[in-house]
């Protein structure tokens, strides 16, 4: 059922499907990959169409938990097997440009933007979109990885000199407030449900803290907006995830998620029904499950190395998910979620799980 | 790390320890135990003592997850790998005698009781014990099976017909008004938590209900003090489940489950930590989890026939654990968990939950 499930998002790897009584499949392109220790593993190239149309006769629904899997090979899927979310979703996250066409076409709020393929459209773009501003390539970015800012006129050679070559996108900064992102739920039946927007804070571009719920009436009632009309334009089938700034006190829209979303981790934990159960309960046709908080939730990554399981689980309120991947700078190797009865205690056990993450990722780069 | 793991307690089976960092194996009689998709599995059998002590030889930690597993068989591993619970606890819980006897050594109550080896011996035990009362196997009785009622004397001849020739104790009806049982969990470091009180409804034998918490303050101190007895008389590392009747007011202990216990399933989705996640926990030497209930929690079990998945999925809050076994009379082969937030409305959704497992049992029966 999964092209490409080998991944650290847990639902494949946990087994989410099973519990529902449902088989899956994992193909991957890696012999090795850890989902093979849960489910059958067919091993083949994304672009191995052959290998594909086999997998895809053997199942009801292909999806994918991977960001990079070739819209292509799923397209040419259709017709064998359902595919969940539309490989289209899939093109749309891939692709930051068609990601903000897609956000204009609809309505939604986005940072100034445009495309830009050569030096002289990178001055063009500057010169319309203003400064400061940052040049992203279109595809393949991730984590804060092929991106270059530029401060001033000057930066713009340094910039294209970087990322030059490839398809980009120049958009202009957001003065944000914070992160926020809302993961929703559409059935094959069309039914819908959200959970509450979430709180996000990254540092060198990796998602370090999730807080949830973040109660803002209006701002839920727009990202939920947003997210509607998403979805029915899309035709989409399971868990779409969007990144938003809140600028001013509106959201600003800055990236789709085609699937599970790092930043809804904390609904394993924190919500009524996790986002993998509700992702599978969608892309099997099942009833959805309800997306309510249980208490104040927060999810922790740890980058790099893994603190001890003693001395994450010895924070009242944690659970420790780990990836068992080997340790490297920059890698998410696991997390940690807590849920709390307060705002407040769930923030101070929080800067306790930071701290312990900080001090592993410390020793690892030292 | 897992003797005998392949069954419905889904803690192995759902990989509970695995996202704790923690590696485990399997050892089973069955070559096609279900355990084996998830872990690897070493196929022996029980009184393979050879077998047992290569797989020992590999693990720091061996538990088990069958209460038929022989005790001597895990007795024999003692100083080749931590045995947890130890294996003198599940040689109380596989005896109802020894069971009732150290209830009685702790000051626990319990039904009076008495040791049956013959006819003349069933004999004097109900006019010591009194009538009615129930004559049960000492050993592998479950879900009902092997035991027999006695009502009046003129019982006596066919109780000895049905169930003699086997090792036997004979114990006084108890009135109760309700079942209740407690789940605890002592860590390796002596470190005690308790889940709240349950209520358990049995039909023809078989748990049908648990609801979660049953609140009597009283009757949650008396418990938590008896299994403190316990856990500290049997050096106990792990869960600990044991099943009461209460009788005018008060507590009378009926059995012990050295392990994760089916009236724990709803600490699944309804507490802070799973029963499994506490277990795992525990006999890793990591700290426990909090014991808190989230809302108001039962769970269902569903015997003989799994209901549809999208009937059980439209419940409001009720999650599906479909053990995948093939469909047969008395037979467990799934559950259901629910969690609201009122007593009253978790109630009005068990209704519907137990609905739907009795016109699955009653379709599958006629």
């Amino acid at each position: 059922m999964v092209v490409r499930g080998a991944g650290p998002r847990g639902g494949w790897r946990g087994g989410a499907p099973r519990p529902l009584g449902i088989d899956f499949r994992l193909y991957d392109p890696a012999p090795d990959a850890s989902g093979g220790r849960v489910a059958p593993l067919v091993v083949g190239a994304f672009d191995d169409r052959r290998a594909l149309e086999r997998f895809a006769a053997d199942v009801d629904v292909v999806t994918f938990d991977w960001e990079n899997v070739p819209a292509d090979s799923l397209r040419a899927l259709r017709g064998r097997a359902a595919v969940r979310p539309p490989a289209r979703a899939l093109a749309v996250s891939q692709d930051r440009l068609a990601e903000k066409r897609i956000f204009r076409r609809l309505g939604i709020p986005t940072a100034p933007f445009a495309a830009v393929n050569s030096l002289a459209g990178l001055r063009r773009a500057v010169a319309r979109v203003g400064l400061p501003g940052v040049l992203k390539t279109r595809r393949l970015g991730y984590d804060g990885k092929g991106q270059a800012w530029l401060h001033r006129r000057a930066d713009i050679g340094a910039a294209w000199g970087a990322l030059g070559g490839r398809s980009l996108i120049y958009e202009a900064r957001v003065p944000f407030q914070r992160e926020l992102s809302l993961l929703s739920v559409r059935g094959a039946d069309g039914a819908i449900v959200h959970y509450p927007l979430a709180e996000n804070r990254h540092e060198q571009g990796i998602l370090r803290l999730t807080s949830a719920p973040y109660r803002d009436r209006a701002l839920q009632a727009a990202a939920e907006s947003h997210l509607e009309a998403l979805l029915a334009r899309l035709r989409y089938v399971g868990v779409l995830g969007v990144e938003f700034f809140e600028a001013e006190g509106r959201l600003v829209a800055n990236e789709t998620a085609a699937r599970v979303h790092n930043s809804g981790h904390w609904t394993i934990e924190g919500s009524v029904t996790s986002q993998f159960e509700n992702h599978v309960r969608a892309l099997s046709g099942l009833p959805l499950g309800g997306t309510a908080p249980r208490g104040h939730a927060a999810m922790v990554n740890f980058i790099g190395r893994l603190p001890a399981a003693a001395d994450v689980l010895a924070v009242p309120g944690a659970h420790l998910h780990d990836y068992e991947k080997s340790p490297r700078p920059g890698r998410k190797v696991g997390h940690a979620t807590l849920v709390a009865t307060s705002a407040r205690a769930r923030d101070r056990e929080a800067r306790r799980l930071l701290e312990l993450g900080r001090r592993e990722a410390g020793e690892l780069t030292q």
